[in-house]
């Protein structure tokens, strides 16, 4: 049996993304595929490399356009998905790419977005402890920001063996020009952004803050406090995550390694790297795989862990069609790449 | 049924993509996964992009511990293959993705390589009038250069038409640094590499010469003489070929469309796009497929035809799976990729 | 004594390269700095390079503002500057960087521009023969574009010389993103460009091409006809052209080296490279310089020219100061960089 | 008057960026241009954007050769300028690239360096408090790394001010390739630096490491423990590094922000920039320009400060010929340049 999807945001990287692999899931058939500005073009002229879809007509982005599928994808800014949800059956599996339902505390979501908070969804992330059990049933579903998705694989293992301190956290991140959208900014440009790094939302100020806070307490049970400093990177796709916490008094080496090697034994996209090798963006670029190792300062009593994803797969749509999976009762890998494309 | 299969160069850029799309291929078995120096390692340590084959370990390069497999896929460096493939059965499939058996002259041959001819094998570009056939029955099958599969696909319709002249064929392509292979040489390092262009085997020399001319030949049925210029582009994937020929007396603009249309429109991995769309490197990377386009200049009497491929992927090692199906009785697109990953 | 200079399009790539120069320029003063959509903006918030300059504030594109200074520099869009020009004094030295006054050809400009022809200044190359001395006595000055400047630079001593047919030159150039300017369009979006080359203006509808076929005839003195193809490489900066015209009879590859070693012998920023070693952009980027090379392809009887050129400095601001130097009798390398800036 | 200056490592990075600066400066005359195993060859062959000193031959690097000028620039692996220095007059002014003579703990240089420690020389980074007057005497002098350069210029005024605790300084910086140097080892080559981001020398045992914490002990007067993780970035040229560190009971951001203003108001090279702009290595590139801001995270205590530079430029060989610059009595920006070269 295949279930039907409709694709909001289709002109965008997240909607593109969403259905390169959907295009190659062998459960779904590609129903609406919908955006705004660019409603009425082929879908070719906008996301070139679809070629098996190229000659599929953008309709707009409305409730009607978008009702009477099975699982629908909203791939928009956000603020538009609550009120769009809202409107599809109860039984249509949602699945939300943007931020809207992703925080628990009003406040928070008040704080950082401005805005009123729409209410909570199972978040889209099964390998943390407990959630993918809580995918199975769900009809609405919130994917992870891509820089919470790195940095909770990064730093899951840790803190829920309560091996590190939750008191000073500290990250530092590098993400492919992508994760900024398609937006067409000045600083967007090729000619700004090849051969230049630079950092944005300094200060505690990105809105994925709250989202890595929320995902690192309910993992460790235990309030963390987390100072994150994102950083753009000359290159399309990926994922850097630099994460550093300090030692819990008592904790070893060993153990670490050992919760990380137990936690992810099992996990078809989440693996920790024999020791020595470090992950890099390139060898998850397409694929689904979160890539993983840490070492321990001795002499400053900080761990060091560094994980790798591509913002755009595991990062948003992959982790979107993993968890649509699961939600389906389907296999969790069906239709997602195991391999990446490199060099 | 499942055919076993064994790799060698397996620590190289081509082999690498054999195993990348191999380790996706639904109908395959991978065996014997063999290198030179790096005998002995991690798959992992080499290709850290192929995950779920990570844990393989690389053999020697020898005819024992490639015999023993349905297929065989060399991806070494030219002159090695001859000698290899007289030692295995004359029933395995042997691919080479080496030069050493694309060139029916065994004077270019000589002229270009240096050394003394191996024979010829069926040349593994399917779209190429006739070549389908030739390859169902094929054991032993020649991978094109990456030049010649996108030159080739972008001319072939209009000379099998007789739409081009073939006297004075001039030919200009970028491509991306994967196209040199992993040799360590200093001008491919990265520093050197990001942010230039130069070309390289200008004058005529470029060893893929003779193979773009003996295609064309092949498929016009009259001599066509090539200037090919070679260039380096920073980028890791990826061939754009810009192929300029004089419009034949009589034919037009709308015959040509006509031509490529009707070649192409069955193919699946060969596009004429839309007209006013041209071709992109991103949208086949990763992929299998080749995106054509055409104008004519008026002014001058050329033709000029714009066509993109992934080197790695159609250029090589999505070639060889393709010509492997066609001679294992599968479908032609088993276990290659429909979807470029863009951006 | 210094002369004042006022800079229009400042906010620019090509005004922001004009900038970078005249404030290493020992012999100018910046007087008015000006644009459109940003003027009132700090300098250093739009060409956040510009350090030394980062206080100035940016004034509108008037008439007004740039008069009352003995050079002003136009960098605007075509269609601009013969209104401004015709408001400045007759002895200020006015140096238009955009196209509007380069052709000779109304016939031309409208076919390329589709407005009328504003009329023909001298042209700001001084290498080409004869030019130098024209632009002693200047006050107005027409940039010349960056591919012309690269291509002309490469093919100029042999036309001049008589060893290549005019009948069917066939280029192929790549340019660095910044060719195509600050405007926010998604195609120049980094996302976009890295990893990926693609053509644009294919079939000789790109603006370059009259003014590259004027410049030949005027060497060659006689008609020349060119393809001309542009492609978009993941770069910030640099062109590198391909240029390739059949033999002449009678001419030999000695004759042709001889003819580049004598016409640049003694010109500070064009170098024919030793043999054997070829152009590539990263070793001009950032200076005036121009690189060439060239080969002689028996089997075809082509001649296959390779030059490069950093598109905003030789090709657009460099070329603008070296002809303001002269006009003003300075030394022409004065205030131009002589060393580019590689890796 | 004219310094005679010799050039050693003339083949490498850092030695051609020695090169580049030096070939524009006015005060001195490259004499011996130095190297190994390229000896011989002509400089035009390896530093190919050196145009103008394209025809000097490379000499080997030994003593003889470098002795007899007023000036000897060392570019060479570390461990090699001891001896070579010791073999100079003492009134030659001995400038070394490398690490050996930075650490003032010898127990510090054999742990992280492993061998015997030859000795500290002045460190060449005139813009830390006292230093600018040390270089004026001196004979010998260490280049500080490029690492060091940029995140000391960072924290340095606030750790000055005691407004930074030193217990837990955690820095995650980005490095472009040309820091690696020339060396061809596979993880260098384009193909695979191009489109990905990884880390290396994590957990504390880059080198650099001990010279950061000397800096900011010197300069604070306490001890500093700084966690340090450098990544390796797709592009050729640039450090951005992002500093945190707690900050200390009582201050405040206003006086931090003070204290930046107060100790680069009059430095040529070193600039806080307007608040709401942060630093981008594009910015800096091929200029002798460090760009700082900085941001308190009221909700963790952090104060994130993030400092851009050229490695090669500051960060190497422009730090080396500033230092020079006050050792011969010179004005300090003298031949150093003021504008980078972007986009």
């Amino acid at each position: 049996m295949s279930y039907s999807i409709a694709v909001s945001g289709a002109s965008g990287y997240a909607g593109g993304e969403v259905l390169r692999l959907l295009a190659g899931h062998p459960e779904v058939e590609i129903g609406a595929v919908t955006a705004h500005s660019s409603a009425g073009e082929r879908l070719g002229s906008l996301q070139p490399h679809l070629l098996p879809l190229a000659d599929r007509l953008i309709s707009e982005t409305t409730a009607e356009n978008l009702a009477g599928h099975d699982v629908v994808v909203l791939a928009l800014p956000h603020g538009a998905s609550g009120e769009l949800a809202a409107q599809l059956g109860e039984d249509t599996l949602v699945i939300d790419a943007a931020a809207d339902h992703r925080l628990e505390s009003a406040t928070a979501w008040e704080q950082f977005y401005g805005s009123a908070h729409q209410g909570t969804w199972p978040y889209g992330l099964p390998e943390l402890p407990g959630q993918r059990q809580r995918l199975r049933a769900a009809r609405r579903i919130a994917v992870p920001g891509c820089y919470p998705t790195t940095i909770l694989l990064g730093l899951a293992p840790a803190f829920a063996a309560g091996l590190l301190e939750g008191a000073d956290v500290v990250i530092v991140a590098a993400t492919g020009t992508s994760g900024a959208g398609k937006s067409t900014k000045p600083h967007l440009l090729g000619s700004e952004v090849m051969g230049g790094m630079s950092p944005y939302g300094v200060g505690g100020v990105h809105r994925h803050t709250p989202e890595i806070e929320q995902g690192l307490r309910q993992v460790s049970g235990a309030e963390v406090t987390v100072s994150f400093t994102p950083t753009l990177a000359p290159m399309p796709r990926g994922i850097l995550a630099t994460s550093t916490a300090r030692l819990a008094s008592g904790a070893s080496a060993a153990a670490l390694r050992e919760a990380y090697a137990a936690q992810y034994e099992d996990e078809p996209f989440v693996h920790l790297l024999p020791e020595g090798q470090w992950p890099t963006t390139k060898q998850v670029v397409g694929s689904n795989h979160v890539t993983v190792q840490l070492a321990v300062d001795e002499r400053t009593g900080r761990v060091i862990v560094s994980s790798a994803s591509d913002n755009l797969t595991k990062g948003t749509a992959g982790g979107a069609v993993q968890s649509m999976n699961l939600a389906l009762g389907l296999p969790e890998t069906t239709g997602l790449n195991l391999l990446g494309v490199s060099p």
